[in-house]
């Protein structure tokens, strides 16, 4: 206690960056204070309201799959209508968990093909990364010699989109694993097919009286995933990359305070950046910032909720408002002049909240259609036009800001963003000896671990979720792992925890152990690196192969975990199961709804000997002590260690 | 009353083919009854214990999309945690449920395809419809000349395989449609694109924090519902139609009498007739039959049950032994060798259920794994092998059946079935007079329905669901129909209820009102009229738009309409969408887990001005009380009538 003391006290000194959650939850809870006075409704009530929640649900042992139900597993009646058991019905619950993240992630990267099939030169959307774009092209043998750049893209945005519905073969990504990854997929058939195709199988498996044995449908589940972080999630990572540029690091700023009184706020949230590259690039049109200073106000800022943010913060520096329980947060302030949203993780909420303040709510996917919403729908062809339209509106509601019920709370962080692998490998060549050593390998990093100065690395990652404490978890655990050093590459929600909480600046050296401290000095960077948004949970499984690779082993025996500690979608039940299916043991600090089947629980966190360890060489572990989850990360990552003689 | 009870007489002298649904409740409760002493387990008991069923559920105002809940809807809590309301939150089942059921049928299809894919003249499938192979090949302007027949099935295959997965374009056989039809779809953004990625694109606009507005998730359900309709359920009865013969009216017996004492009999169950063909083909094996008589049997019986029932009776003459509800009566009678099953509606129970017998339970798709049974991998390369091994193992098990307790109900029926579009033109042509008029077109049933002798058509399919008596809905709905003149169509689980009430033969005549009689008897054919399994509604999709198009007006004109009175699987609410979008209004006698949102049923139901009545001219209805059912339906066909000025 007495060391811990001393070490806070040195972290408090030596940078001002921090921003403890009690104070962070304390301008919460004055913003809700706030609102309710204008009738705003805010999750913590509806929690309460929400609370206790059905435990068949919770327990995964409900079943509404056919109209004979809903059937609910009890000790009088142990079979469901059909005679199914609970293991099925849970198991087949599980897998329609995973399909429903699998398809949604996917489907992003879908969106973000059509619009780079639909990119040229004097359109709306453009080749950013045309090196990126050439790399691709090798890969899959897009001729290029002699060829316009556009012409290049669109082939390449065919083969994407083709890889969602093909009849045959696997998805192409996987040859980009190690040999023995693919291998393991390959012999324990979960190899990934067409991505939609791994949809319809999990739905059709899942179908009254199709599969209820839960090893058939875990490995289902496993397959989907992988079409996600193999497929769909790379393929939108990809994609964005040609078309907005593969992030480099760069600073930006976290929390409520980047929130500005004196201009038009534009808040953008949601995931897909084709939507919020437009809105920014507006949004610096001397046109616009004329309009807003005619309006009196500075100027436009734009800051970013959930993964958009991701998305515009590693590529523009934009602001880091919050992550996706913050979005309440935000309107609450009264000063958000438009809240403008693409896809996924944006609370229906949103729209009577707005209407309390003068904020808009723009939506703007047919795939996201919500009430109480203006609905202004994005098209490659129209994208610039609508999203000038909606700057405008943003520029032009700054007047009916009701200025006496704002309120922004003084938090305010900075943080570095945008470690793709490119960036990351460029990183580490400076600490390569040219002379010596081939460049552009992660056989630095390699070192480091070898070495014992890191003890290893974990992939944070997932949202938040009001069954813990938000972003407790998130912030606790990082401390907890820094403090060993144990290195964090982050995305996600879990990204700007660390932003908000002022760990993703360099100076949160201040807060790791002695070894880490070390190599963020030597390789300038921060201990927590951010790799993106969700879907750039591929980057995290690339890199974790390629480090495989430049080690000489394979993935399982890395000491590289993977953690969710306050995960809620369905997306990130997929990307656990594409974690662990690439050998990356996954902690999760919420249990999925399966803990009313043994058998599910032990095939997916390693309690039988022919479960998902035995498949693909990691597993699941399902604790909700924070506290412990920390504990057991670092015993998994001495263990493997041990097992490797380092 | 009295009226009735002279037609009643009338019937009863003219037919000994009528069981009525008393008398065979009373030999399934025999057979309950004899099973509960060799410890099984029935649907029955487990109906009790799961009674009563979650309200929440049933009313569709749980959400289990997230980890944040399970929500549910009350007067307390209004809102999920995310602020989803109980209309978003209904709406976002219903999609769900439909995807499951657009994947499942869908999925069906596709598997038609690949073994199409693989049908070789040395191989274990075959092209047995060349003919319609041409004119498929036609439609998709596959070049023929000259070509072998295997390389033209192939490209068809591939371009159906395509069709799952396509970026760009409408399902091809949209264009089977009227023009109205087709031109309502496409301004209405409800035609269907590639049928995974509609369920994908339901999944993903379902996932927590996309759509919560009822009306675009409504209008999705129709889209994905469209695109197995007019996509994979199409294309699994048109590749079946060409690997397995199409259709012809063919004479076959129901019921479980026609399960044979003295035979070894096996059970095909499922939809895939790829598997049940096969099985049927090496039952007629001299070979397994002499090793069958060398045991003792008399030869080698095989009945079906559920949709492979009306896959194998349509293309063989196969004993239906009954439907969905019927399945565990069938192992129940003990006299059972083998039941081998392929995909959807097989009752887990029937591997505990199977073992208190000396049935082998069979199963053969990686779709449909289930405990307690054993797993023989069906493939078109080894198909043959797999099927005459499964025949064999059946054969060689008749040694092991316990006669003391087997228990074969002394019920069986006559029916005709067959009725593809194609067998009913021919039937038609029959009445045609081809000196005056063109032959091949619907415009002889027409006339019948102009002049009034008929006053319209029912399409009559779906489940049994024990939430009523298992069969009485469809048996009393068609005899109530019948009796007013009212032609019926049917598939799927209600053709098996007709038939095994006696009612899909020619001698049912007697059941009608006097014009139906009449034109049964012109015509030569049952009142109703089996048009297969439940893919097998995309035919009545075709006869109803060639019925308009010989008729020369739009759907929804026409006094046609749809109905599952016991529905219980979401193929069934996929069904649903997509029989309503084609214009037909439709009648279901289960109400789908939508009843807690008013609007949501508003728009399904024609309560709200812009609803899918006013998109697509149709609209369900929702009834229980199957008799009030049944006199909306007439009232119906009476209206569309009086509109039509006939």
């Amino acid at each position: 206690m007495e060391a811990e003391k001393i070490l806070n006290d040195r972290i408090e000194k030596a940078t001002q960056n921090l921003i403890p959650l009690e104070k962070m939850e304390e301008e919460y809870a004055k913003l809700i204070e706030n609102g309710a006075k204008k009738g705003a409704d805010s999750y913590t009530y509806r929690v309460k309201n929400q609370t206790p929640h059905c435990k068949f649900g919770e327990e995964g042992i409900c079943c509404r799959i056919c109209t004979m139900g809903p059937c609910r597993i009890t000790a009088k009646a142990p079979r469901g209508i059909c005679g199914c058991d609970v293991h099925g019905i849970v198991a087949r619950n599980y897998v329609r968990f995973t399909a429903g993240g699998t398809a949604t992630h996917s489907d992003h990267g879908r969106a973000i093909c059509h619009t780079l099939y639909e990119a040229s030169a004097d359109g709306n959307y453009h080749v950013k990364d045309p090196e990126k774009l050439m790399r691709l092209a090798k890969e899959w043998e897009i001729p290029t010699e002699g060829r316009d750049i556009y012409d290049i893209a669109h082939d390449a945005a065919l083969i994407g989109l083709e890889e969602y519905g093909k009849p045959f073969g696997f998805q192409r990504f996987i040859d980009r694993a190690t040999p023995e990854r693919k291998e393991t997929w390959i012999r324990e058939e979960v190899a990934p097919r067409a991505i939609d195709r791994e949809v319809s199988t999990d739905l059709h498996m899942t179908h009254m009286g199709c599969s209820s044995e839960a090893y058939a449908l875990i490995r289902q589940a496993l397959r989907s995933g992988l079409s996600d972080g193999w497929g769909g999630s790379m393929m939108g990572t990809e994609m964005s990359d040609i078309m907005f540029g593969t992030p480099m690091p760069i600073d930006c700023e976290a929390n409520l305070g980047t929130i500005k009184a004196d201009y038009v706020n534009i808040m953008v949230h949601g995931h897909d950046p084709s939507v919020s590259e437009m809105i920014i690039y507006y949004s610096e049109d001397p046109e616009m910032i004329q309009k807003a200073k005619d309006l009196g106000a500075k100027g436009i800022n734009v800051v970013g909720v959930c993964c958009t943010s991701n998305e515009v913060a590693m590529r523009h520096g934009i602001s880091m408002a919050g992550n996706f329980l913050q979005q309440e947060n935000c309107i609450l302030t009264g000063a958000i002049e438009a809240c403008v949203v693409d896809v996924q993780c944006i609370f229906p909420a949103l729209g009577p909240l707005s209407k309390c303040f003068h904020t808009k709510f723009i939506t703007t996917s047919e795939i996201a259609r919500m009430p109480e919403s203006q609905f202004i729908q994005f098209d490659p062809h129209t994208a610039g036009r609508d999203a000038k339209k909606i700057v405008e509106m943003a520029v032009e509601n700054y007047k009916n800001r009701d200025k006496d019920s704002v309120y922004i709370p003084d938090m305010k962080t900075k943080a570095t963003v945008g470690y793709s692998c490119e960036a990351i490998v460029k990183q580490l060549d400076t600490v390569t000896n040219s002379f010596v050593d081939e460049i552009g390998t992660y056989k630095p990093l390699v070192e480091c671990v070898t070495s014992g100065v890191l003890r290893g690395a974990v992939a944070m990652v997932g949202c938040n979720n009001p069954r813990v404490r938000a972003d407790l978890a998130h912030i606790s655990l990082m401390k907890k792992l820094l403090k060993n050093d144990i290195i964090l590459v982050l995305s996600g929600c879990s990204a700007q925890a660390a932003a908000k909480a002022g760990l993703m600046c360099k100076e949160a050296k201040e807060v790791c152990g002695a070894g880490l401290k070390r190599v963020c000095e030597l390789a300038d960077i921060p201990p927590v690196l951010h790799m993106g948004s969700c879907v750039d949970i591929s980057r995290m499984m690339l890199l974790v192969n390629y480090i495989a690779r430049d080690w000489g082993i394979d993935v399982p025996q890395l000491p590289i975990l993977g953690c969710a500690p306050e995960w809620m979608s369905e997306k990130a039940v997929s990307i656990g199961n594409y974690v662990v299916a690439t050998g990356i043991d996954t902690f999760l600090g919420i249990v999925p709804y399966t803990s009313g089947s043994q058998l599910v629980t032990d095939i997916l966190c390693g309690g039988v000997e022919d479960g998902v360890q035995s498949w693909v060489g990691a597993h699941f572990f399902f604790e909700t002590d924070i506290d412990k989850l920390g504990d057991m990360m670092i015993e998994r990552i001495e263990e493997k260690r041990r097992a490797l003689n380092i």
